[in-house]
C-alpha cells in the first residue's frame, strides 16, 4: 500500500504522476527526449540501460516496465534483456554495450564511482562522449524513478502482459501520451 | 577534468546543460517547478532538503550550490545549514523538518529504506502527504543530479562567493533563466 493517499488505484509512476501533475510534466519529458529523442543510442538500448540499472535497484515496477519496453524493441526478445540483467558481462550484446552498462552500474552506486578507466573502456570499444553523456544521465535518471516509486511504496502488477501491453502503447504513443505508461492497467 | 570533452569550461550541472540543452530544458523546468513552485515547503525548506541528500551523497557542486540558496532563503542562513548538514536531529528545526530530512535520507539510500515508521513519524509532527511527497521527490532528484554531476566528473568552483552569487541570481530569475544556475562564474 502507498505510503500517502494517491487519487487513483493506477500502479508504480502512474499515481505518483497522476497525484502531482506539476511535476509529472517535466518528468514525462525528460523521459520522452532521453529515452526516445534524437540521439546515438537506440531506443531499445536505452530501455536496456533503463531496465538493468531499475534491476540492480530492485524496483519492480520499474524493470518490469522498462525489461517490457526494451524486449519490444531488441531483436533478441525478452530472453536477451534477462540474460543482460543476470550477468551483462556474459550477454550476447556488443563489446560497447557491455562498458556502458558497466558505466551505468557504477553510477547506480554513485557518481564518484565512475572511472577514467570505465570511460576508457567505453571509449576503446567504440563509443562517442554521446553516448557515454546519455548513458549516464539515463542511469541517474532511474536511480530518480526508482527511488521515487520505492520511497512512496506504489504497487507494481505482478502479470508480464500487463507490462508488455504498455509496452505496446508506448511504442504507438511515446511517454508524452496521458496513458501511455508501461504498465498501466486502466 | 571531465570525462567527457564539454563544449564550455562552465562547472557541475551548468556545463552539462549547455553540452546537452535537450535534456536540460525538462531538467530546469523540473527544478524549478519541484523546488520553487506552488507547494506546502517554504522554497529554502526545499533547497534544505536538496544540500542535505546533495552532501549526503559528496556532491561537492550540488551541495554547495543549493546550501547556499538554502542559507539565501532560510532565517538560519549558512550556520543553519551547516548545522542541518553536520547532523540534522540536533539543528534547530522544526519536527517535521526534522523528520523529513531523516524520510530524504532514507530515500538517499534506496526507495525501499523508506519506512511506515518514517511516515508515520512525519505525520505525527504534522507533515502532510504532499509534503512527505515532494521531500521524496527532492531527494530522488538530486541523486540523480550528484550522480549525473560526479558521473560525468564535473568541476565545482572552491570560492564560496561565487555559489553565494549563484544563489542571488537564482532568487531572482529562478532554474529557467539561462545563466541562473547557482555556482555560475560566467
Amino acid at each position: 500500500m502507498p505510503h500517502i493517499a494517491l487519487n487513483s488505484a493506477e500502479p508504480g509512476i502512474r499515481g505518483l504522476m497522476r497525484y502531482r501533475p506539476e511535476t509529472a510534466r517535466p518528468l514525462s519529458e525528460l523521459t520522452e527526449v532521453l529515452l526516445r529523442g534524437p540521439g546515438p543510442l537506440a531506443r531499445g538500448e536505452r530501455e536496456l540501460i533503463a531496465a538493468y540499472v531499475s534491476a540492480l535497484n530492485d524496483c519492480r515496477y520499474c524493470s518490469s516496465s522498462h525489461s517490457a519496453c526494451a524486449a519490444a524493441q531488441l531483436p533478441g526478445g525478452m530472453a536477451l534483456v534477462e540474460q543482460v540483467r543476470a550477468d551483462p558481462g556474459s550477454a550476447p550484446v556488443s563489446a560497447k554495450l557491455k562498458a556502458l552498462l558497466a558505466i551505468a552500474s557504477a553510477v547506480r552506486r554513485s557518481g564518484h564511482a565512475v572511472t577514467a578507466g570505465h570511460v576508457a573502456e567505453a571509449r576503446a570499444a567504440g563509443a562517442t562522449d554521446v553516448e557515454i553523456h546519455d548513458t549516464i544521465l539515463i542511469a541517474a535518471v532511474f536511480c530518480m524513478f526508482n527511488r521515487y516509486v520505492d520511497g512512496l511504496a506504489t504497487t507494481a502488477p505482478d502479470d508480464p502482459a500487463l507490462y508488455a501491453a504498455g509496452a505496446q502503447r508506448l511504442l504507438m504513443h511515446g511517454y508524452l501520451a496521458p496513458s501511455a505508461d508501461p504498465g498501466s492497467q486502466g
